[in-house]
């Protein structure tokens, strides 16, 4: 347990309130001083909680980075429902493109690639995934003609993800739109 | 410089045979401890170098890490030339798959995705860039309909990439050919 006096203005409880003050000093300390420099202790003291207590939730530095680079992006948030795919899938794109390009998420996507397991999907995939077939389902009870999941992971995601990670360039959230169209080219009304 | 005796059986020069025998031990040391256990020393005992001779060369464990993840890949080797761009991209993307699909390049590619520096693309993006790039060109010079070379990256290097990092699963050879019939799709015959 912590021996802080917490404020009481955040939801979710005790723990989610440490959580929630650690994934903050931690994003801060990386935009600070880069992702290479921050220590365990380090965020701790920033956070104004026990080290034990990162160590005992996350592991080590590393599994918090991991945990923290997409953990901004809640999977039960609600996802776009605008009437056609298109839309959805576009409005989706946009809003990982806006969260992953801040240079902080950046950086924690960055480390979290380095810890992905051999054998698991990470969260990140996992996670994308399910709002993919989520998506496509959504058009599908539409009567619409969808590509199938995989396609929007490999043609939508990967080109996103793998420009962030070794690109130097910036993805900007336009594309999210030439990469859908190119994804319907993929997928012709059928 | 090392102090040991090389064999004189590789080619390139003693610099180059140091290197070999650096990359090689490194090699031997991921795939017999995995990737967080290796440290410069137990490379250079490996090797039978200096662990001194590491540090000027790559810099640091991640340097030598992430250089030697893509390495093998050589930039001036010969890319396939079959007549058809579609037979040279499968190609060139199966070759991409049974190199980095072995479990210590895989390892050593997400290494080199952690340090990845922003500002500048990694070698392996420029790499396969020029190479996407040579493919294409050949094929227009025969007159043949091509996608553009960031299309390329976006749908076949991005998805292989992506799945060998962040997915569980292992990336099968056959994935290239499902992977170059998607992206014909998006560039027509025009």
């Amino acid at each position: 347990m912590t021996d802080i006096a917490l404020p009481n203005k955040r939801p979710g409880g005790r723990s989610a309130q440490v959580q929630a003050l650690v994934r903050t000093a931690l994003e801060e300390l990386v935009a600070e001083q880069g992702r290479e420099r921050v220590t365990v202790p380090a965020v701790a003291e920033r956070a104004g909680v026990s080290a034990s207590s990162i160590y005992r939730r996350w592991g080590d530095l590393q599994g918090l980075l991991a945990e923290t680079a997409t953990h901004r992006l809640d999977p039960n948030r609600p996802l776009p429902n605008t009437g056609t795919l298109r839309a959805d899938l576009e409005a989706w794109a946009r809003e990982l493109i806006e969260h992953l390009a801040r240079p902080c998420n950046t950086s924690l996507l960055k480390a979290a690639a380095a810890l992905a397991n051999d054998g698991a999907d990470t969260d990140c995939l996992r996670n994308r995934r399910r709002e993919a077939l989520t998506l496509v389902e959504q058009a599908r009870a539409r009567g619409e003609p969808a590509p199938e999941p995989q396609q929007v992971i490999d043609h939508l995601i990967a080109p996103i993800v793998f420009r962030l990670v070794f690109g130097g360039d910036g993805v900007q959230p336009e594309l999210a739109s030439r990469l859908v169209d190119e994804l319907f080219a993929i997928c012709p009304d059928r």
